[in-house]
């Protein structure tokens, strides 16, 4: 728990704290191992979290919906025409049951949650939150507890918001809720919390249910705290464990706390990247106040793509199947990365990993000191990474320790490759700090 | 010319200003056909500027487009997936052409330009504009000048939004420049202006050359003064003269004053209302602005609905092509409201009116005071109007006397029908007036 990461080095070491002199001593075998990846002249790309053409090739009879003379939805409304600000309720209702909200505490808007997200915060900066005794842009100071590593863009919203972030760490059932609780108890100016409740980015932890009770629970200094709880990954399971997330809005009510808990998810790894819906679940109130400043700058969505979605799915358990045929591509390649990196670094002790069981990514911590180094070797031999730092605030990860791999979009047979190459990378960089230590 | 409207009720006359003695003995009359009228048991709706049913089935083929397999625009670049922020080239290449701009300086977003207009006045107050010294919300006062009557929806913008809001009156040129010239010459506090430059909202005026010259032109004592010209209806005719607004942009560049005017578009009443595909162009300066902000709340666009109506329309002839079956919908209903106003009330002066060549509306000033008055008689006889008031800023008419009439959504029939009860209430209205005068 931090507040804005500094840049100073930290010490390089090897995870279990002491210098590292067998792996110091494979360094000339592992600069041999190395210049033979980059003799190679790959050019792969591990950095984005999007979907495949064979992915989105699975959502392609979207494309021809809903078809000529198709322009009404269930109750009889043209779609084609303005209004219905809250969204199509044919598919908000598929979605109110896939997120376990009631369908009137659930809007259906435009093409990205992430729009939604910083479009509450500007609202709050703006006008207030319900509970609130002020816009937060009359505060001295507006900070939110931001837990890491996390989502680059969740970061980027506070940065160019002026907002300050407290940094708490991930554990594999969330946030570290103590530590969340320890820093909201006393200060004012935490007026919000980005979490990622289901196959975090880039962790893939799901948040307990005890964390999220803690969560929702948690004396807050400031009366009108919120948790941005981005859902991203709602249905996005990698294993026949379908995973369901701690309903947070119910227990928010249930803790005597209902407006704290602000809900996003969206089709975007659905339906297609881009050209999905997205959707905003809260409290009653909530939901008429963002629905209130929605009505000046919107007369109502693209209710025509909403049917269009609506008519492909059909219901919950269309998504839920739709679902299961993403998992047949995506977890092999995830398998892929898990199993190469266990059978690659496995006894090396350079670096630790989670096995996702669903989302889009897997966190790599390799020896602290040397994630900038790893990207940089791997961009060297043509394998294009996330940035290090990517995954905290300001793009500063103050161990430089955090790397993110996003195996979705190469086929197979390139992650495979790749990943053999960023192992590689991974060892050699390790090597080299040992050798220095 | 004044700040913000009075609620204080203006005397009752005739428009030439006596009391209108011919009219008052008609009263007895007038009372008969208004009871006839409402004997009829009408429910007409006058109320929404909306496309009819048979407007949007010109567009029908969309809801087939793309079409299964059809996913890639003509660079190549996969629709379906993230990216490519500033919209798909192939649709921003048509609407550059109808609007004379660039194509580099326009971007496609999403379902609506209102959201556009909303955003860019939310970044200026957040983070100020290119030129500015400091983020408008940082300012004691932030003002707009807002021309009379004009679009209910930029004034709601500015109310939620804090903004004082000064009226100019609209000339058959467009706004009077001269007045808006005199008052932001010399308040710094003027930081905006709202111009529908073609087919205005809701008096059909055009913006001539010269006030365009004029308005890009003028000297501001804002250093960071900003033109809102939404121009919804820039392709919108309703006769064969097809008129072209002045290029603000370009004017604004020659005059020197190259980032004063921000130009927003969208396909609304082209294609559907709410599914369309929306436009903001602007100088290099401004775009770069605007999307750097943007970049923050969207990884990008619809871009199949994007491509979807790209393939639409082929190229901007086929806008205009398009726009002409529009018009055949349109004019026969615009014309049966000039004719019945007309007729009924032509020799009566008890009202003016403008006969639009394109956009939406129709502007009638009725006696003042009046106003209301009318609303209600139609109303009380099953013809819903726009509430009056509704075209001023917060709703007051300080005249009570102008009204809003939007004839598209009915058919032609219904629209000759409400007219005439309209006509009447208009008259019954004035009598009333100047019986009690
Ligand atoms: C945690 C998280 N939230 C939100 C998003 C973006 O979602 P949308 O496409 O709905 O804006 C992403 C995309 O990578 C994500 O990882
Ligand atoms: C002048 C004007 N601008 C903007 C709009 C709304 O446009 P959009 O649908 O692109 O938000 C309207 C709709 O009536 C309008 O009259």
């Amino acid at each position: 728990m931090s507040t804005v990461p500094s840049p100073e080095p930290t010490p390089v070491v090897a995870p279990n704290g002491e210098p590292d002199t067998a792996l110091a001593a494979r360094l000339p075998e592992l600069r041999e191992e190395y210049a033979a990846l980059q003799a190679r002249g790959l050019k792969l790309d591990l950095t984005r979290g999007k979907p495949s053409a064979e992915q989105l090739d699975l959502a392609e009879p979207l494309l021809g919906l809903p078809g000529e003379g198709v322009h009404t939805d269930d109750s009889g409304t043209d779609v084609r025409n303005y209004g219905g600000l809250d969204g199509l309720p044919q598919l908000r209702r598929i979605f109110a049951e896939l997120l376990g909200v009631p369908v009137e505490q659930l809007l259906a808007q435009g093409n990205a949650s992430l729009t939604l997200m910083y479009d509450t915060v500007v609202q709050a900066l703006l006008f207030g939150v319900p509970g609130g005794e002020r816009p937060w842009s009359r505060e001295e100071q507006v900070t939110f507890v931001c837990p890491v590593p996390g989502y680059d863009r969740h970061f980027a919203i506070c940065e160019e918001l002026g907002i300050r972030m407290v940094t708490v760490p991930m554990t594999p059932d969330g946030p570290d809720a103590e530590a969340v609780a320890a820093l909201v108890a006393d200060d004012p100016t935490i007026k919000g919390m980005w979490v990622v409740p289901t196959y975090a980015n880039p962790d893939g932890s799901v948040v307990s249910e005890a964390v999220a009770r803690r969560l929702v629970s948690m004396p807050t200094a400031a009366p009108d705290f919120r948790i941005f709880w981005d859902n991203a990954y709602a249905v996005h399971h990698l294993t026949e464990h379908e995973t369901k997330s701690a309903n947070a809005i119910d227990l928010a009510a249930e803790a005597g706390n209902p407006d704290r808990v602000l809900m996003y998810a969206s089709t975007s790894k659905v339906s297609f990247a881009g050209s999905g819906v997205a959707f905003v679940a809260s409290s009653p109130a909530n939901v008429a106040w963002f629905r209130k400043h929605l009505a000046i700058r919107s007369i109502g969505p693209d209710k025509v793509n909403q049917l269009r979605h609506a008519l492909f799915f059909r219901d919950a358990d269309g998504v839920r199947e739709h679902m299961r045929k993403h998992r047949e591509i995506l977890a092999p390649k995830f398998r892929a990365v898990v199993e190469i990196l266990t059978e690659r670094l496995g006894d090396a002790s350079v670096a630790t990993w989670n096995e996702p069981e669903g989302g889009y990514f897997v966190s790599v911590d390799v020896v602290p000191g040397t994630a900038s180094r790893v990207v940089e070797l791997a961009k060297a031999a043509g394998i294009a990474l996330t940035p290090a730092g990517a995954t905290f605030p300001y793009g500063k990860d103050p161990l430089d320790r955090n790397i993110r791999l996003a195996p979705s979009m190469p086929p197979l047979d390139e992650v495979r490759v790749a990943m053999d190459g960023v192992a590689t990378c991974i060892l050699l960089a390790a090597a080299e700090a040992a050798a220095s230590s």
